[in-house]
């Protein structure tokens, strides 16, 4: 992906984490081993669920995490970092990523608190990658939560990403693009999804087209010649009932019409009645603008005619709800050969100590029961544990899923989610609970604030 | 800016566009000139004014707009483009922006209907430049009108920019470094922006350095070390003042403090009674934490003591209103030595025809008084035309203005905005009217839907 693959990343990053690193390293720090793990804090009132996507452009970061030249320049001559011993700025030169990281794969549904990635590596290394990590997956989260939402609620009905034009810069169109495709999109508008990621893109035609002609017949009639049995006809620029007629009228070759303003459940109606009376009952109907999982969701239940919907703005920003509570908190430290967790507990900001793993239950027939946030140590029987190993030593452990098979694990995953944790609106809070052990570390922790005994094996 | 400069531009777009472009083409329409205009169709109810960002990224991206081999590849062989003449993608590998554009200069005040940039060029070029133009100005214009909101109410004090973690992925977070800048944000924790843009960066300390060691004056101590007076120490761990209490028992030097949790007017008039008696008047209190500017606003007028505001979630996602409904119309079409120009009908989504120009009318005081939007031709007396040329026959005419004077700009034109008009909530709506001359053209073509003679001289 292009636009998330500057040569090197290692600016891309908060000046606290660079000022941070260069103190661990001048104050004999830069061997300890850290643990940091990434969670989201709490769900938007807006959502009961989350679908982790972006590891991939995670790893992709680890695999590139570098500063050339210029950059190291850069920083050895800025103010804030006076007082910095320059030898610093050579370490950093030689910067690789060395250490571990777990992951939920992709696709992977996940609830607060839940980390959904933890990095073990010396401390520089995992400190600095906080500010992108956080970035990249709690947005790709955000949209593929996002669009699973709308396919849910949408009864079989297609649904294609469009919302390039709306997202938070072209390159976030393009995460944009992929995240909507693991929440179960059938596509995107956006050409770049389809050559750097195989994508499937969609398009119609707009309303430029149409007024770049002075009859709106001729506009249909040339399209259509070019395009045939694909053409996707706009049919709002002046009328939309009319628009259909004149286009049976032509007896057009066109694979169906785009309708983008009105009242959709009647205008569909109306249309597919036009349709299916001119002889084609084959011809699809695209519903675009301003459209949202609630506004889908009645479209669904009025039973309009519908065959695809066009999504753009509450897809791509998550208008309702465009950020998520993403921490990634230091965890464990290992320091001389001793560990010791750590934990904070700021008011209403506690974060749990340890290596964690997540564990899910299952009811007898194999839907999710409930999730149990355990110490990385710990067993439970017939559970499933949701982090795995993904880099080892810096280097990438497994060939990663294709974006079909995140897909298959999303749908797979929505369909053993009990229904009454995934509503729009009032589902219940599905069951997340800690682990004693866990409970009890972050208690001990809380009475004496004192050095632990390492209590989770190097992974 | 490596985020948004990717090689080539041509791909990052709606495939609607480039499905278009051909049929342009194939049809014989490809010498047409077409003249398009973007602009924002409804402010949100959130906002009374809008501050114009991202001209610079939008000319270069028209500078870069071009296709290399392998993407002409992928478009060939894409079944959406089966019966487009094999020729078009030879066309299409050669190329290049050759249009003229206007556009208001970064840092003006707009308002809905207004157009921030005007295409004029071949109707390929001019139409696969949409969907990037939308998402690129867009989205920097709602983040330069929302920092500006905060920095409007926050008194004299500070506002940096601390959300690259919360933005739409990296490259947005760039993007909203800076457009913070612009909207009058003293800076951003970004070290990219510093690097690539020249803003000025900031940091403080995180958690993880505190609890990466076992004591807390152990971190502050190491870490004013090394950064002495410019160490801003984050001391809400473990219990906010308790800890200011600890760095001033130690002497250590320091240039502020950081709270990050809390009630901030009764923590930091704690903090600053504690820093004050601690011969310490001139220690800084900086404040983060899900601010906005409505937070920022009841702290101002509660006299809180607070210097500078580290702001992240709200200013880069612009949470309260994530996107703006940018539209890019094509106003005007020259074929064949004859110009016609065009506006769309449906419903409750009117566009108006021809070139246009924003008149700014002035009060004696030299205050905003009201905007006509008007066609390019006409003229009104004492107004300032906010449309200027920016580029001409593909080339960029004039040097750009440096952030700084962006600022500046910014900073002389909300003084010239009425108060009444730029109140966080309840502002008046400033009057922006159409000219008669551009009623009239519209109400002709909506009579007639009949060709119009050339009413705008070519620019």
């Amino acid at each position: 992906m292009n636009s998330s693959k500057p040569a090197c990343v290692g600016l891309v990053t908060d000046l606290y984490e660079l000022t941070m690193a260069a103190a661990y390293w001048q104050c004999g720090k830069s061997q300890d081993i850290a643990t940091f793990e990434l969670s989201i804090r709490s769900l938007p009132p807006q959502r009961s669920f989350l679908l982790a996507a972006g590891l991939e452009q995670a790893i992709e970061y680890f695999e590139r995490l570098s500063f050339n030249e210029a950059e190291i320049d850069f920083l050895r001559k800025h103010p804030a970092f006076e007082g910095v011993n320059p030898e610093f700025f050579d370490v950093l030169a030689g910067l690789q990523f060395t250490g571990n990281v777990w992951a939920v794969p992709e696709g992977t549904i996940v609830f607060a608190e839940e980390p959904l990635l933890r990095v073990t590596a010396p401390v520089i290394e995992a400190q600095i990658a906080e500010t992108y990590l956080l970035s990249m997956l709690t947005y790709q989260t955000t949209v593929a939560t996002k669009a699973a939402r709308m396919v849910e609620v949408a009864g079989g009905r297609g649904i294609v990403e469009f919302g390039m034009r709306r997202a938070h810069g072209p390159a976030a169109g393009l995460l944009a693009a992929r995240a909507s495709y693991i929440g179960g999109c059938r596509g995107t508008s956006d050409v770049q999804a389809g050559f750097e990621l195989g994508i499937p893109i969609y398009g119609t035609m707009a309303h430029s087209w149409m007024m770049s002609f002075e009859e709106e017949e001729e506009a249909f009639r040339q399209f259509a010649a070019i395009y045939g049995p694909k053409t996707m006809l706009l049919v709002d620029t002046y009328d939309s009932v009319e628009a259909v007629r004149k286009a049976l009228r032509l007896r057009l070759p066109f694979r169906g019409v785009r309708l983008d303003s009105g009242n959709f459940t009647e205008l569909s109606r109306q249309v597919r009645k036009l349709l299916d009376e001119g002889g084609r009952p084959d011809a699809l109907i695209l519903v675009s603008g301003d459209l949202n999982e609630y506004v889908i969701a009645t479209l669904a239940e009025q039973n309009a005619p519908i065959d695809l919907f066009g999504v753009g703005t509450d897809l791509v920003t998550s208008r309702d709800a465009p950020a998520l509570s993403g921490v990634y908190k230091i965890v464990e430290i290992e320091s001389g050969g001793q560990s010791r967790t750590t934990a904070k507990f700021s008011e209403s900001k506690i974060s749990y100590p340890g290596k964690k793993q997540i564990f899910r239950f299952f009811t007898p027939r194999g839907e999710y029961a409930h999730d149990v946030i355990g110490l990385a140590t710990e067993n439970f029987p017939s559970t499933e544990k949701l982090l795995e190993p993904v880099i080892e030593n810096g280097r990438r452990l497994t060939v990663l899923p294709s974006l079909e098979q995140i897909r298959e694990r999303v749908a797979a995953s929505l369909a053993r989610l009990p229904e009454r944790y995934r509503r729009l609106e009032g589902s219940d809070a599905y069951p997340v609970r800690k682990s004693e052990a866990l409970q009890d570390l972050l208690e001990s922790l809380r009475n004496h604030y004192v050095p632990m005994p390492t209590i989770a094996k190097p992974e």
